[in-house]
């Protein structure tokens, strides 16, 4: 079926149906769009086209329609090229009020107004997915309190951190993603209604009082460009896009701890795989796929961006092409945090492998040669002296724990005996209060700010 | 079902099991998988492992099972990890010897031998597709051999051009897709059999052999190379994706030309839509929806760039991810070809009006600039010329045809009454003889053959 | 000259030093890069390493260095390998006290920081070119606010719209992008200092109070993820990638609105080209580089992307292949706007051609089904009914303003003679005075509070 | 100075001059333009434009301007808007012939040749850099043609191989990337002289004799093509973005491999750089850059491919952002790769770690798989009898050499007391000398095969 026509001499050629048409993935705005639909019928109703009882014989068909399309047999056999045109063939079969439903209404404005609604409680579930992420990783913070990792860069072992202030970093990504997401969702929230094709409705449609039906937060201000726009689309993209970053980095680290070389976490097996062919492997395969969903969802944000690239004002079909990467980077997202925090629920630290790395490193380094500036060596020599201290110590085979007092003060009379003390790690930790710094009590404090956050972060 | 197990001690979480299972997208291999592993069973007899009666019936049972995957039920309720295993698991169902059928044979390689089967098959498809645009492209040359139109740089009239000339532009792009799948071709169709996980397989298989079974060309080189490797899908998303870009270059130029206010050509009625708010609309859907999947290709491209960059040898679980980006692009450049072929079958020119804005504008300019130029006259000082010339009558509100040649050769001495004739387009189009150029024998030339060149284009 | 090498036998290869060497970009950011080592020497000040005499020399020599940073002398033969360095070497030429600048600060931490002081300034003045962009568009509403012209969608004429109306379109664009820039620059405007190079700085900085001496909003909270951390650059390149595909379309527009087959505005030759070959042409290179640069954005943020996967914590030295794709991006961006602003100031709008088109194309036919709805005809047989009357008028090759009120009534029963005076554009228009419509009232109310909502986009 | 103008009123804005000026990075393309120049004043000759000697002056002046170009004082306070402009110019300065040098070519013609011919050397340079690569790995592997690594999937030890064998792995993927760049380069060696702005030239040229003029092996076959065409551009970036995954991922291996967790690798203190707060540091940057990098060049072919996107036929000034994104491109790959280079010049395995790993990991679990297999147990019962054993060794910590014949024949029956040889990975790996596996003898033969593959790769 197709809601035009009058104008054409011929029907649409076999091989166009089959390429536009987009009921089989727009298919899943079916609820939005009864629920817009019966918005509108109110609104209609409100203009005085529709009746009190014609509305609500619309709204009542519209109900059935929603729970017929809870079955299969829903779509079995359409032809119909959307999911709207579906809908209204499904309403003309149940009332002749089916051909007042468009009065003053333009698909355009109609997918507009689906794609929000249904957006907007995808948005809202993300988020929720992602506080949920979040407590999962207090959680696995709070279960080692002082446990003692190598925090690195390049790779390379570089300063001794506390386990629960290495995953605060990520909470604090994934507390900026909520946020991207917050602000996509009010961009998202906005009611397109009452923009017709593209030169505003013939209608005097009350806007507000649709918005407020529809649980939106204000109304749209331009109808050409309700029309024309992609950017609330793109905005979510763009949020998910960095979110599948933050997780594909915690992938990378978390499939390196867990590996033989660095063994410092399990996996629960219900988080990985073996092999076909050689028995002994264990793989951390649910976080290379999160690791490797990063390039579906920065796909799907680039595969959009292409396609508004140049289009003129306003609605071009180009733009039907937002949907399936939308939906696969809106699957991929949700399921990579959901996967995610399984994953971390799952971690087991073995607390003593990560501490041992960081006593036998040379992590201590940093401390050593602060403490020295502190005692007012300028940091420039400080630094020097340390990194001979280092130098020295690597060739020699000796470890930061192999050095005395005594040897310490006699390497360079800068050293104190106090300073050897320093060379465990747990000491030099102490000195890093700062807020936001790795000291045992910023990061208590830390981790209590984020569990207090956490209760802000629910959608 | 699963392929591995007695490493571990529990079963896979319900949410791993739904985040990692590809079935759902990889039945698309399922002819792939059986062929390539009747293969495989063939080469298992030759190095002793199966008996020609065990290899009989293995091949019997995989033909059954091939048979069976074209019904519904074959996948239903199917909770296998992915269509290798599915199918192992009907195999178990029919016969014992299932159990054999792994010797010496890892699922990375399956993987890629499946994957490079499916796609050589699909890049065959594209290719025969786009014989068909060029064919297409041809046709629509030929049915307008003399049609003189306006050539446009900037999006403004520049020189007049024949209408086969214009055509021959895309068939030159289009030839060079059809160059790059071929060489993607080259690249995909390697055997990887062999190979085992990473390390070549423990048994003396004759490679070269299985490769004649299954039409390879060549054996791949290096085992961990095939175990990491995914430039064969890249080879062909990059292919699609200047594909893309020349069909979304061909819907602009159609989409512009079938407008109102070009008017130059006629889209067929069966290849656009209408509005189910304004009556008067016919809409080139079927060009813009072409010009949207660019950015869906362009995408997948990126899609796969990004997972692949950064991991480490050899295989990883991200690689999974190539699937779906991949099948997609296949679907989306197919077709997409297919669709323009339609709609270049579809098309009627208007051939008066393109000639009338040819005549209109000043597109003889550079033919008077070129005439002045064999005439002797330093180019600089002719261009400069000509160009005074378009301005005064710009101003004027002067067509070249406006201009006697006894007006043309009062406003500047170089002018001679001969070239009064270049006023017209068609006379100038016959200096541009050059090969490559618009002069009609040249343009006669080059359509003939662009004709006898399809012949070689088949696959 | 380099700030380590205590640890190191053997000097970088030559090779190494041009490939890592980042003086040649990098140096963008002295102005900051001093600006923020002064206000750390306040910080070094308040906890004790520098005396107020100290300090004042260091701000002096600061000081100094930034005056001499505007001469080409200063980066002459310079082979440091990044400017930080490049500063450090210059102090140490003015003073001493140039060993205790690096006193408990890390380079991860400065580069963070100079990267956020000079791209917030860099955000503003974006900002500011974008409210310059925003008033250009109210201007060229308010020069012709009553011009009619057609709105398209599928490049194909669809209804009658106002010219502000369109602008306005844009105006609501640019504001958004407006607000993405806002929020970018929020999570820029953060304070990083104090986190040392991953695990936080050894000494107890008031951090507050650097952050009140920098000018920033907060502080970050966590030291390892200021080390990982590049979202605010991503932030940054997406607004700017939607800004760019805000302004390509716009591009494109204008440049099918100035072409011979459009004719509707003139843009002025200060914005213009021409042709070395042809001398007729008059190319709106402006808008075709504008629309062209939006891929080099893309590119951008992809590319930042792209470096920014799978990279395990904390400071990778992959990151610093963020600064020449935001430099670029930057640059692009914000010429862009300031050509686009420069354009849009040149554009002069042909009233009557567009007000021809709106009168001669059928983009009535929804006034005309809008009324019969208003009348009572169900939408769908209205629909239908003007349909006919345009495949029928199209047939007969009659304009809209052809058929009289008898002959109208005549087609068929349901129109009456006062709906003949919708026939022309500007009466239906009236009936769209819904808020966002194109009704005459609707759109002054629009164009009002755009001039209001401007105030309040000053950065 | 610009080559046109006749036809305006007005000279352009600073803001459009600044705009669209592209001296600042075309001036790359000077050598290229000046010698393309003078094979055109060659063809001049031919057709008759020139006499011989006139054809003289012009090359001989363009000599000495090609000479000056060599000059930093060519281009101070040049204004013109690119180099092709700036060459006339110098050329008006020497010689009035200069009017004549424009006759019958356009711009944009000019443009894609200057670029042929210099992507051309570039590619060229880019392929004896992969060469140079390609024999730094052969040499790399002939260092230590016998030890023993563990290889990967998942990054987690799966089955031994030789070290040799693993770097051939990347041989392949480089040796691939050498024959995309030759692809590319065959469709870049296409003359486009003659094509005019998009119509042909206006005079007789032999085409023919121009390409083999300046080393062409061929000429483009349609105008409109050549004006319009930016593929060849595209070919390189991609065959340039596929260089640099790989270089990515031996990026991402090496950076494992010399890390303390791993241990295999030392890199030469000349690529490595340390820290300037921690003394300790010896960090891979030459190995980050070259993966960061990646991102850069996969953002220049995305900035491209979307610059392209939707582009009217023929040419349009969107087109001119392609040079920045492929310089940038050409630089950021070739340095790359001379990177690669040197660090693999710099690389020492200390055979003895990863011999180590190799013997305490179970990946001899498939050697002992197959050799079941071999012995008629079928091969999935034999995965899941090593499964079993490895998870009790496992479990019990004990490694494959804690195991002596007579436990592991009580351990199963289907064990022999020869397996037990397969409990040392050198042994397994025997069993695989199948083509492109890790056995001594195939790897032996592969890496001599490599050898002389490196003579036919010379550009």
């Amino acid at each position: 079926m197709k809601l035009w026509g009058g104008r054409f001499a011929e029907g649409p050629s076999e091989v166009f149906e089959r390429f536009s048409g987009s009921l089989h993935f727009d298919k899943r705005l079916v609820e939005a769009d009864v629920r817009g639909s019966q918005a509108f019928a109110r609104a209609l109703e409100r203009v005085g086209i529709l009746t009190a009882e014609e509305r609500a014989q619309l709204v009542a068909a519209f109900d059935a329609i929603l729970a017929e399309s809870r079955t299969p047999a829903f779509y079995e056999g359409a032809t119909d090229e959307d999911v709207h045109t579906l809908v209204i063939r499904k309403l003309k079969d149940r009332t002749p009020l089916a051909d007042k439903i468009h009065t003053g209404r333009s698909r355009n404005e109609q997918v507009s107004l689906d794609t929000r609604l249904w957006l907007r409680g995808e948005t809202e579930r993300v988020q929720t997915l992602l506080a949920g992420l979040l407590e999962s990783l207090v959680e696995l913070a709070e279960k080692y309190p002082a446990a003692i990792i190598t925090g690195y860069t390049h790779l390379r072992r570089a300063q001794a951190v506390l386990w629960p202030h290495y995953l605060l970093a990520y909470f604090e990504m994934f507390a900026r993603d909520w946020e991207r997401f917050d602000q996509a969702r009010a961009r998202i929230n906005v009611l397109p209604l009452g923009s017709g094709a593209l030169a505003g409705s013939g209608f005097p449609f009350d806007r507000h009082a649709i918005a407020a039906d529809l649980g939106f937060d204000s109304i749209t201000r331009n109808s050409m460009d309700v029309s024309a726009d992609r950017d609330f689309l793109l905005d979510f993209l763009y949020a998910a896009s960095v979110t599948m970053i933050h997780l594909s980095r915690l992938s990378e680290d978390w499939i390196l701890y867990s590996s033989d070389e660095f063994g410092w976490i399990d996996l629960a097996d219900g988080v990985t795989s073996g092999s076909s062919l050689m028995p002994q492997k264990k793989n951390p395969d649910s976080l290379e796929l999160i690791r490797g969903k990063c390039g579906r969802v920065i796909g799907s944000l680039n595969s959009l961006l292409v396609t508004m690239k140049g289009l003129p004002l306003t609605y071009n079909r180009d733009m039907q092409e937002d949907k399936e990467p939308l939906f696969d980077a809106v699957d991929q997202t949700a399921a990579s945090i959901e996967m995610a925090t399984v994953v971390a629920q799952s971690v087991t630290l073995r607390e003593a492998i990560p501490a041992k790395a960081a006593e036998e490193g040379w992590v201590v380094a940093t401390d050593l040669a602060e403490a020295l500036a502190r005692a007012g060596v300028p940091f420039h020599s400080a630094h020097k002296l340390v990194g001979r201290l280092v130098l020295e110590s690597v060739k020699a085979g000796k470890k930061p724990t192999d050095w005395t007092a005594a040897e310490l003060t006699a390497f360079a009379p800068e050293f104190t005996a106090e300073m050897a003390a320093l060379l465990r790690p747990a000491e030099g930790m102490k000195s890093r209060e700062v807020p936001g710094g790795t000291g045992p009590l910023a990061v208590a404090a830390a981790l209590k700010e984020a569990r207090s956050r956490l209760a802000s972060l629910r959608r």
